[in-house]
């Protein structure tokens, strides 16, 4: 593509580049965990997704659990013990797990013990070793495996992806992306999972770090070689009787042929997020891409060409959604897939290794 | 300042915050080395300056000193030699040192000699020690010595500053910015000065990435604890017979109380640059601050209060004339002196030690 064609790059792309055969029937989910994210994105987004809906709700809160199932015309509410137990298997093809992240592994082995499809969401647990095992449960029962990772299924996202990988800004040399979100669940005051490094795995960094993680290795297509960090853990407000994580993370990945990225996650900073790829030839940057549902608006530079869109906001809960149901109903193995997930996870590790020895570690 | 105040905070201010008092007078400047920097931006921007005027061209080409010397009305033309034997001092007061790099302590130290002050191109030296005997042999004469950091004279970084100490943007958290710039100078088939290590003292880093160092600096008024970094030496094109310099410099700053940066510089990457300062309650960006006269666009934004700015092009090399002028003919230390060009080449050195051996180093 030379600088005359780019100024037509977002003319037409299409929607679900994704679904290239029409998907037939819908996926019954069971949603484990009924959180803020669960409640506000979740259960709305399956309500709106076309190839999948919500039958069985999985909580440990009765009352929250059934006025909810009114609410989304759930057929099913059980507590983890029931679920545990496969009280309402035949309710569900798929399991989509919303707890907290220390509990991801448990219940995504429950499922693919019971031969259900899982949508965890990310990170994918709190430790590689963890996530290798969900990897392997959900291999050896023969179910699909998806992290969540919203941004993997947004247009503007993966159209960026597309011009990069053609070759519209040359070669990628750097990638800069950062999410810093205050929100009151995260605030110094806030005295909940998030803050709790033995259910959360870590702080800002496995939070919100790894949007533009995964981001960055979504849109190079490779993988992190080396981590350089620093991690500053907020002495602010009660910690409670836990192990208080990190409010805010700076990070440096080497990615290979001697692309780099830098990186910022916070907890406690004015919320504000941003990626751009830049090439030997041009610039792609996605404005504000790890909000939610936002405008993905999108600047493209190469030469003297420029070009930039902004489309419709696009729910990208509801495409994570249609995406997962579509590869679990067309055996597609989905692209932010376990293994995905698992090298966040290293990236992530290694990144709190090299913030704890102040040296560069391998990934 | 609150939320609803801020958008008025670029309503009015000072073009030159520095000149409380009126300067008079001219101060007559000897301009050594004219490299295009010096013949496209400086002398057009001293011929444009009302407190100084050049009378002394210095080179090693007599033919393109001479007709310069016709172009901007200067009296004399020396050879470097004939400047170091004092030829013409009784026809300047101040010295504009805008050699290579490594030739920048010879001219200023002779400078200091003859007990005229120097403005020196940026880096102020290709290594600590040598920038600290430029320090101490102006220091020894008497005289002023300002490193030519053209932005801490421009009106809207300036400002900026003003607003992040004023605590608009609430504690600083985090600051990223970076200068990729491609020019014909710096190609890699080019064999010039900027590419030989021993006569620039390094590659991207100590060309283009002083700018979002230094300026990080100015902003905050910190220098930084630690770095960490990697560089990337360009192996393609011919390397001359003189070492290769690093095309890429991907750098993190420890700065005190927890507050981080992120930087990148390139001569290898389509031409961008940034730089925005993160806050515990806001942020301030500079769209695109480095790459010379170019509109001041400014963005702060506090909760949900936001206002922009983008006032006409300033010639910051203009302004750096007159700001230096006036340091001259007011007794004034400049913002940006000797020790502020030392204190960006400790920086460098630890960025460029971390880039070898894979560690944090404290600057």
């Amino acid at each position: 593509m030379d600088e005359t064609s780019i100024e037509s790059c977002f003319v037409e792309f299409p929607t679900r580049d994704w679904r290239d055969s029409d998907a037939a029937g819908a996926v019954r989910l069971a949603v484990v965990g009924l959180g803020r994210f669960a409640r506000n994105r979740a259960l709305p987004a399956i309500a709106d997704s076309s190839l999948c809906e919500v039958t069985t709700l999985v909580s440990g809160s009765p009352e929250k659990a059934k006025r909810l199932a009114t609410e989304y015309d759930a057929d099913h509410v059980v507590t983890y013990e029931g679920f545990r137990d496969g009280r309402v298997t035949e309710a569900y093809d798929a399991v989509y797990v919303a707890t907290p992240n220390a509990y991801h592994a448990q219940y995504t082995e429950v499922a693919a013990a019971q031969g259900k499809h899982v949508l965890c969401e990310k990170p994918l647990a709190t430790s590689v070793a963890e996530a290798e095992e969900m990897v392997a449960a959900c291999e050896d029962a023969g179910v699909t495996l998806m992290t969540a990772y919203r941004l993997q299924t947004e247009p503007a996202v993966r159209r960026v992806r597309e011009l990069v990988v053609e070759g519209v800004i040359g070669d990628p040399r750097h990638v800069s992306g950062w999410f810093a979100y205050r929100n009151p669940d995260q605030s110094p005051s806030a005295d909940n999972w998030r803050r709790d490094s033995s259910v959360a795995g870590g702080g800002a960094m496995i939070d919100l770090g790894v949007y533009p993680l995964n981001t960055a290795r979504f849109i190079l297509g490779a993988d992190p070689v080396g981590a350089y960090a620093t991690t500053v853990v907020d002495t602010s407000g009660a910690a409670g009787d836990h192990d208080r994580v990190e409010a805010r993370a700076t990070f440096q990945l080497a990615f290979p042929d001697g692309v780099d990225a830098t990186g910022f996650a916070s907890f406690d900073t004015y919320s504000d997020n941003r990626l751009q790829v830049l090439g030997s030839e041009g610039r792609a940057l996605i404005v504000s891409p790890f909000g939610g549902t936002v405008t993905q608006e999108v600047v493209v530079e190469r030469g003297e060409a420029r070009t930039s869109y902004a489309g419709s906001p696009v729910d990208e809960v509801v495409e994570e959604f249609e995406y997962f149901a579509y590869c679990v109903l067309t055996g597609t193995e989905p692209e932010p897939d376990g293994r995905d997930g698992v090298a966040d996870l290293r990236a992530v590790e290694a990144i709190y290794e090299s913030a704890e020895r102040g040296e560069r570690v391998e990934v």
